[in-house]
């Protein structure tokens, strides 16, 4: 398997607005591989305007605010593609899509680099943060996992978030117990 | 409690040589808190030089290295403190103490930033790389812990090396999981 990077991706809508999306972006030699499922925004985007943003936050409310409705946030113009960018991230990669291999499920669409940039320095690993992205990628698939793993999952993450979070990640955290316990209340146990 | 930064400290030893080692130092407003166990030489080092370099690799063979006996990692001069820092890491942080707080267990040291520099892009979450950190930490406390307490949450951190790892992950993670066998074979279960 590659080197998967979680990041925040842009791209832009037929009526020129941005969507901003989750996406597990793959490392091919020096190109990078984006998978959307099918069907999606970002799949139609990446196919009509055959460029996107990668964005590198290290603010995880992106994350969980992308999952929970939350996304509304700061944008600013790319430099080489006719797209935006979140302003607040720590870099970012600008990609142009070279080929799109087709599959009924998720379409990879193969990107050559054409700019990055640095925007503020990295901190270290933070265990809050980690917990935080895979407490996400669990509210990204509540309808298909059993109800019990995700609450001895959640409770094993919560120990990483009550030792290390900060402000941000700790509300990251709560939009996050927010939908899990609003898909619990809409389908109780039998 | 603080937010958390999972970093790699570097501190100069009484003969000029560099010590080398993971540390969860803590955000406290515009400074930065390192609570090193005593006793240790992190502590020594601090408490003599007064400075230190606060490194923040992306590479996670650094943490998983740092634990299993693997010192020797490139190093290049600290910009305004007399210490060497990490030559490959994303960013670093120079920090001066400013003063010290006693404590029977964990002195801590409230230290002023004196210089950061950024030196490569981060590229955002990887969940391999949470994972390896996640292990390391099982790893340093491999004494403290029940062999299937150990056994059980390596098997769930695995599923992100598997899923999402690169080659640096991958060396980190067999690195850690040969100390936890070698850990096994040398205390039996009864």
């Amino acid at each position: 398997m590659p080197f998967i990077r979680e990041t925040i991706l842009t791209t832009r809508r037929d009526d020129g607005s941005t969507h901003i999306a989750p996406m597990g972006v793959h490392e091919q030699g020096a190109g990078l591989v984006i998978a959307p499922f099918r069907p999606s925004t970002t799949l139609e985007n990446l196919r009509r305007e055959g460029c996107a943003v990668v964005n590198y936050p290290d603010d995880v409310r992106l994350y969980a605010g992308c999952l929970t409705g939350r996304r509304d946030w700061p944008l600013c113009e790319a430099e080489r593609i006719p797209a935006l960018r979140l302003r607040d991230c720590l870099a970012h990669t600008e990609v142009r899509v070279e080929r799109m291999e087709d599959d009924e499920l998720r379409p990879r669409f193969h990107c050559r680099i054409v700019h990055e940039a640095s925007h503020a320095p990295f901190h270290g690993f933070n265990r809050a943060q980690a917990a935080v992205i895979e407490a996400a990628i669990l509210v990204s698939r509540l309808h298909r996992l059993d109800p019990e793993r995700i609450s001895s999952e959640i409770d094993a993450l919560r120990i990483a978030v009550d030792k290390t979070a900060g402000e941000r990640e700790r509300e990251a955290w709560d939009w996050l117990m927010a939908a899990i316990e609003a898909h619990r209340r809409r389908s109780p146990s039998p």
